[in-house]
């Protein structure tokens, strides 16, 4: 994980911007370019990516996006990567695969080695067979990557199953993250997903988990806020690097601006609201 | 789920084909004929599914070994998805993918429509947000296919999260799969992935789900055999398709045939010995 500190303290910021584009939010200016959906998109996400640079600690790339493109987006998928890459920005695959053995190890080999990224999310519905994997890859990389497992998530319907038994379910993906960590970061390279939605969720997976870097998506566009932040962060005030993705991306709908400016503005504006809470790393 | 069963039936087999192109397993006579991997990897693909054929009611695909070819392996993926279809073995894209709302529909999107497949496995650790984004896509399509969401899997890890909690994770899992099903077919859209590995957690699943269609991975190579079957069947001694990889991609390493035949005979045998046990479609 040392490869998001070390940016995200450079950049003082722990915004993490997530690329999801979608496709009937890409702005007027790429849609009435005539371009074809592939490069409109690869076109959008390119410009979000130089706009942002300057505040965000790392991209989180939502592969779905590119996976439905076919094999051309995932060449455009690569090719962000690169871009991220060469503007100084880790990338964390959202993937959240969740297979075992073999298999997560060729999910892990796609994603970090061929593809190039430094963090990617995992499933943990099938047990450790489906994280140490990732693990293992990020460690042979040696690159200061990491690995965030989902363990409370921010969307509605996440309680279904997450919030069963006694103790509840997420704890145990918690402990799961705690026992599968290693790496010789100042962080575990075992990360967690821990939503900043239900801030009562959120302090008991950190007292779980004192040490960990956690993932936080659900600010913003998904109803979560300060306190939802505060509740994630360690000791020191620190450890959580926050999502935001339709915010920053789709800025242009309500301002008016141009799609980059209006992303550059919402990050900047993420940014210091997150360093007036006082989360930093 | 019909274009399974149709399948199944027309063929006498509940067996489904694995597709685990794992790469240094390839047969000699792929690996020596001087082939890239990508190109390697679609010849032996090529010629197992011509050669089990006659054999199988579908073939899943390990979206992973594509996944880890970069762009040309998932366009690989998508022609042998066309190919399959043109031999009319229907396709289960084993994608296991796990995530919400727009992000789910579109993998959904790309799977089974971009790609092609007429059915997918699903992840539901993010609860039913993350399961039927993909029902919806399926209805939309309106082929006959569905879609299988992980219940309680075959892996030795998989106990760590499915089995914590009275009554464990597993059965909420196979509620939330009741619950999502629909469509006109004989079973519903909605099913489930139950190992073979663990008879007294499949019969239970089995009791929460009595009409639903299950897929079942873990036998052969995994060490699950007829009794796991059993505990499987519905009340008509049918309902489950028997998933087997590596015992008929592999069969030639300890025949010595050409890897064709020899998977040919291997998936012969797996469907008489699944006859044997009585399980029929």
């Amino acid at each position: 994980m040392q490869i998001l500190v070390d940016s995200a303290r450079r950049r003082q910021s722990v915004l993490v911007a997530g690329l999801d584009p979608i496709p009937d939010r890409l702005p007027p200016a790429v849609l009435e370019a005539g371009l074809s959906e592939v490069r409109a998109t690869e076109a959008f996400c390119r410009g979000i990516l130089v706009a942002i640079e300057p505040y965000v600690a790392a991209v989180k790339l939502q592969a779905a996006y590119f996976e439905r493109l076919g094999p051309a987006g995932m060449q455009v998928y690569a090719e962000l990567i690169e871009q991220a890459d060469a503007l100084g920005l880790p990338v964390i695959a959202d993937v959240k695969r969740g297979d075992i053995g073999p298999v997560a190890a060729a999910y892990a080999e796609a994603h970090l080695a061929v593809y190039g990224a430094a963090c990617v999310t995992v499933n943990p519905y099938m047990g450790n067979d489906a994280v140490l994997p990732f693990l293992e890859q990020t460690r042979l990389l040696n690159r200061g990557g990491g690995v965030f497992s989902l363990v409370a998530t921010s969307n509605p319907s996440a309680g279904e199953l997450q919030n069963l038994g006694e103790p509840p379910l997420y704890e145990a993906a918690a402990r799961l993250v705690r026992d599968a960590g290693g790496g010789d970061g100042e962080y575990p390279d075992a990360g967690a997903v821990v939503g900043v939605t239900h801030p009562k969720v959120g302090r008991r997976v950190r007292e779980l988990l004192p040490d960990a870097l956690f993932l936080a998506p659900g600010y913003g566009a998904q109803g979560g806020g300060a306190e939802g932040v505060r509740s994630l962060l360690d000791a020191r005030g620190a450890g959580v690097l926050v999502n935001s993705s339709r915010g920053i991306l789709y800025a242009h709908e309500d301002s008016g601006l141009d799609y980059r400016e209006a992303a550059r503005q919402a990050a900047r504006s993420a940014r210091e609201e997150l360093r007036g809470i006082g989360a930093r790393m």
